[in-house]
């Protein structure tokens, strides 16, 4: 006699212990803003693997609106870099003495040595998921792309892959300058590469930009 | 003699192995938009400890952006449901035909359940970070807080505990209905409890609303 173990899988929800739990918030508490890596590649696949994961994420209406655009162009990525350069240059006019001290002395990206970099675009215009959940805020489309970015983020961090965020960039420059549909919106670069160093804090708390603040003082109660 | 050790525990970053990785990739493959919850509160201290590993997403600039509004008050519950119930049936009207039937047969919110309900905004006036990273782009502020959403969902799931985000609403009826600063705007409303069930699939790929598509097919290279 044979029996279908079909529906018995298909129930065998995972459930995850306490020390699962622990080591995942041991993966929030170090998953950094990395903005400096080593120039050596990562592995064969690392890439394709983490874009798979990064697709689990949710997204309104299941609509999937995530676009990946991995820059390998030497003369694409000097261009986005030139521009990151510019753009970081008007934004320091916005600080003064102190501050603006402090501002140029931050590294901001790691354009210069990460080894593989990725602009993330939220398709508009998509017809996946039918424009389900999108009439009364169609922004949940972006924020469906952001979830996939922050899946690979920490995905990547468990490898020991660094992962950082630019958004010091014109979104209608780079969507020029890699030649894509005019219905996508750059959400995110991304420098990904091995870390030159790890740490438990922020850079920006390090360097004393700004704090922490804890959670409860953004909790109210109606 | 006395060595301090304070260097030492400082670069112990931790290294997560082959097992938390896969067990990591199972946590993103079985977290799912939960509508359909047991109404048995969640334990005492349990929201708290989610909004402080939520409170560990990065923000850009360190801005911290998010805020969170715990909705108890059950008359703004109500006002709320009746709300989300009236955009669903204006929503509705987007689809015909066999569309319109499926649509209407989909659970999109669990509010009529969830024992923790949360409010979340974006103070998009914040003085933290002093806007480092929001010239250029200053819908970063609101990524901030969808990655403070995302990192709760998944502390969540990790925990047994179901998370449903539901954006068919109007967010100036939540502002008005829960009396928030100006500045603020909503990113999310946020069901939370027991789930009733656990699937591997989204409900919307069960029902045969949308598929799944291999991230492939959304991956160039430039």
């Amino acid at each position: 006699m044979v029996f279908s173990m079909e529906h018995i899988s298909h129930s065998a929800a995972p459930t995850f212990d306490h020390d699962f739990q622990e080591e995942f918030a041991t993966l929030l508490r170090w998953r950094r803003d990395v903005r400096r890596f080593k120039p050596d590649p990562l592995p064969e696949g690392s890439v394709e693997e983490l874009l798979q994961l990064a697709a689990l994420a949710p997204s309104v209406g299941n609509s999937q609106p995530w676009r990946f655009v991995r820059v390998e162009n030497k003369a694409s990525r000097r261009a986005i870099r030139d521009h990151f350069e510019a753009c970081n240059a008007d934004a320091l006019n916005e600080y003064a003495g102190e501050k603006a001290k402090l501002y140029a002395s931050l590294k901001l990206s790691g354009m210069d040595m990460a080894p593989t970099q990725i602009a993330v675009f939220c398709d508009r215009d998509t017809d996946l998921g039918l424009r389900l959940g999108l009439k009364t805020m169609p922004e949940s489309l972006d924020y469906s792309v952001v979830m996939a970015i922050h899946t690979l983020w920490l995905a990547a961090r468990a490898k020991g892959i660094g992962v950082g965020w630019v958004s010091i960039l014109e979104p209608a420059e780079i969507k020029r300058q890699l030649d894509v549909p005019e219905s996508w919106a750059l959400v995110s670069y991304l420098c990904i590469g091995w870390p030159e160093e790890e740490h438990k804090d922020p850079e920006l708390v390090r360097n004393g930009w700004q704090n922490r603040v804890n959670v409860n003082a953004f909790t109210t109660t109606r």
